[in-house]
């Protein structure tokens, strides 16, 4: 992690400590985050399934847990899925149990302290414009690469949610009408091209074709073609496994069209790219550069935007999550 | 900034009339344009060509003549092509000589008057969101169906220009790649597919390949394949020819899913949809409504965005550029 490089300590002292939470579909992760986007404490849980209610006492018990050590203000909480403009209600999450719920008042009411409710990639772009890699931009892309393809929009300053709050979903333009099925049930969405699920579905299909490109990736999963997923592909490219690295730069091909679809809708000066997929790195961004301008409309008469790694890690969501709920939570109810 | 919805009559009566002038590739419009967005009285010049000098000197000799009769407060200069952030210099204008030209400083010097310089997609999303059917929505995306697609994005009321001033060339969103080559030198944007343009050419391309549904059309243009355009398709359908309404649905099909990649982005409760193609009306709307629906991302889970016809007509650019420049132009320098 990048720490800030302006914000005077003295300040940052003054700063209430917020906690974020980060729900994701296998871990719950909660930190302590400070007025400089610092983690002083982590603490994670393993997500008790889809149940919403079992969630909802983890998240109780990290907040008792950190609570007890820390002087809390507010408490910040992430999660995949659809919120409402209020940062009140979950509309939607794909990977959890909770539909049109009022998260934030329930937890409220559990912990006596103020709540905001975010999507955990929204919070993720606001850590990495404020804290990590777009520190100094007031507009940016930030795309998270994994599962799928996390976007958010940061818009002078703030982040973009659009009429219903709904903002932000890149992942699901279609970019190939009549290409593969999406998990949102339409197909061509673009992050069937350019996720680490889609370099694992590559990878597995690769291996079950008999393709004899495919031997390094079966030896790395003992010979069971099921095993290998874009985290697999991932780090058998970095490794230097010529056909991992092809794979990789294939998504990475995908991922500079898509973005240069985003350049000529949005035109921002920076795109940050996170999750694990970004671990690939170069790899990845290089051949992503390259389609990027070579897709981009009107080159040549336009400035390029620069497309870089995200800085915060798999922390940007939780420290994110914590930084808005400093900034727009209002007190809590008694 | 936020500009009021209800401007009182009393209030506009007391606003300053401003001039606004619409430069496209065949004909220059103006118009005295009064703060309620009526326009008082308008002229029109052919288009001298690509001379930068001759249109110039065109927009000079239209602010004398309507400026000897209304006293002009500013004036507006809307044209296809990418403008500065600070709507002072033409970067590139695609169907215009002007190439880096700082046009807003010529004017005013040839004028000794203020001038804002802007995109005619972005002014006609204003005067549709300040006048027309956008009037009470602070967020709407609006799309001007001719040559291509003009796209503009209006957020919090104002225009989004993106980090370089090229937000909102939806119409380049690549959604066919290897498809349609495109001016801009692309292949598969979306202005191929959901443009005017579009359809003129499924219509000679389906004319010249003799298929006997192109028979009306060919009775339409005395038997000249090279004469159907899109406003000839266009007209047909509405006057009931059969395959004239195929093909405009099947523009209407191609429109709804490049909007539903909009709503995923950048989800706004309205879509305006102006420019020639839109006279279709409902026989291109009802298909994109249905196309939106069917492709939109999360549907059951989200409210829908409305998709409606503009109500300004082609003075949408005009109007825009005269109350763009009232609000946005500094005074003229000496």
């Amino acid at each position: 992690m990048t720490l800030p490089q302006h914000e005077p300590v003295s300040a940052s002292m003054k700063s209430p400590l917020a906690l974020g939470i980060d729900i994701g579909g296998t871990k719950v992760a909660a930190g302590v985050v400070d007025g400089n986007g610092v983690i002083l404490e982590e603490l994670r849980r393993t997500t008790p399934g889809r149940d919403a209610r079992a969630v909802e006492a983890v998240i109780v018990e990290l907040v008792h847990e950190l609570g007890a050590r820390h002087t809390l203000a507010s408490v910040g909480v992430g999660a995949a899925g659809w919120m409402d403009l209020e940062d009140s209600r979950v509309l939607f999450s794909p990977h959890l149990a909770w539909r049109d719920e009022p998260l934030r008042d329930t937890l409220e009411a559990m912990l006596g302290r103020p709540v905001l409710v975010t999507n955990d990639a929204d919070a993720a772009a606001w850590a990495e414009s404020r804290f990590g890699a777009g520190r100094g931009h007031d507009r940016l892309v930030m795309l998270t690469l994994g599962t799928g393809i996390g976007g958010a929009l940061v818009i002078d300053g703030r982040v973009e949610r659009g009429s219903f709050g709904m903002a932000g979903e890149f992942g699901h333009q279609i970019i190939m009408p009549g290409g593969h099925r999406c998990e949102c049930g339409n197909r061509g969405c673009w992050e069937q091209y350019a996720s680490g699920n889609a370099l694992g579905r590559e990878g597995r299909e690769l291996a079950k074709k008999h393709s004899p490109m495919a031997a390094g990736f079966l030896a790395a999963v003992a010979g069971r073609p099921r095993d290998i997923t874009g985290s697999v592909v991932t780090e058998l490219a970095l490794q230097g496994e010529p056909t991992a690295q092809e794979l990789v730069a294939e998504v990475g091909d995908w991922l500079g069209l898509g973005i240069a679809n985003l350049a000529a809708a949005l035109d921002p000066a920076l795109f940050v790219i996170g999750g694990g997929l970004s671990a690939a790195g170069e790899l990845l961004l290089e051949p992503a550069r390259r389609a990027y301008s070579r897709n981009l409309t009107g080159r040549g008469y336009r400035q390029e935007a620069v497309i870089t790694v995200a800085e915060l890690g798999p922390n940007a969501g939780l420290i994110g999550a914590a930084d808005l709920s400093r900034v727009r939570t209002r007190p809590a109810r008694a």
